[in-house]
């Protein structure tokens, strides 16, 4: 790379969203996966964020993992805090869009006011709702994190699908059944929405 | 781009920052503008935004426009809602730095205790301090937004400079006087001290 003069002297100020992402060669967006702990949200999310990296597309997965440790760790589980923790990850979301990346969030955002609230933060054009739509039997009969179990044994309070509801989007944008659909069926389907949306 | 079944068979899953990096061309840090209202700093991250974005480098800029006004909007100007405002903007570009982004702030971020937190939660590899450093004086006569006159008639209450301390970085990484230097010159000087941090 190069240091010189001239590199400053012909800068246009105030990069915007379009210098961005003309510069990656595709539109940014939000890819909200919602639904219960265990329905798949995150492999879906991963293999999704794969899909897309290995196309060149500049990608960033949003989960609970590195946000409920960062950003949102003085937050609980209340509706309160989930309202707040959905809040700030909207935000951030909103950010990352603006800086030209494709987020994918997977988070269970089980309130309908609150998605809403999040597409309101993003803008309607680019908030991408996905259902991870999976029975409540499937998921605790997969129980991945042991989650269900301590749910059931009362040793969580406020676990959607047990003891908190999950309200399950209305006119959703893309739906997937992890129960019926495989994988890479439920991958496909969603690389197909969004296939227009990346077009500059 | 191409939907094909193909993409998503020879997916590697798990996209982790090395692989942004790589995709990108160039390594992700922050570089952390600190300094009293007026002394510069906006306009020092917009020039070397748009510097870094003319040589294909993936950047944004976190700044009170567009984090005061969004996630930070539950938050006063009290020391405890500058420690939280500062708190929460580290996080967010530590997820940008994650994201592969050259993550440009520009806060006044007044106190070494908030800035060396932000260092913490960034990494401090990650983490470059430049304080704009321009004297009470001039960044007075400056006034660009009004806001020193008003703070001196008792109309901005905690402001930096007048009713509020600002604390000097004492081993910042690089300063830069803009009432001594050019824009172009103290560019060119941060730009020759980040070059090698961007070398993959």
């Amino acid at each position: 790379m190069n240091t010189t003069r001239a590199h400053i002297h012909s800068q246009k100020f105030g990069i915007v969203r379009a210098d961005r992402n003309k510069q990656r060669g595709h539109q940014s967006f939000v890819v909200w996966f919602t639904g219960l702990s265990g329905s798949g949200k995150s492999t879906l999310a991963n293999g999704l964020e794969a899909a897309l990296h290995s196309r060149g597309v500049s990608t960033y997965t949003l989960d609970g993992d590195n946000t409920r440790m960062g950003i949102n760790k003085d937050l609980d589980f209340s509706d309160q805090g989930r309202k707040e923790n959905i809040r700030r990850v909207a935000e951030i979301a909103n950010l990352m869009v603006d800086s030209g990346t494709v987020v994918i969030s997977s988070y269970i955002s089980p309130f309908i006011a609150d998605r809403e609230n999040a597409k309101a933060i993003i803008g309607t054009e680019d908030f991408i709702e996905v259902f991870v739509d999976c029975p409540l039997e499937i998921c605790e009969q997969r129980d991945v994190k042991g989650l269900y179990e301590k749910a059931r044994a009362n040793l969580i309070s406020n676990f959607t699908g047990i003891s908190s509801p999950f309200e399950a989007p209305v006119n959703g944008d893309i739906t997937v059944q992890t129960h019926l659909t495989s994988l890479e069926d439920c991958l496909q389907k969603i690389l197909i929405a969004i296939e227009n949306k990346l077009q500059l």
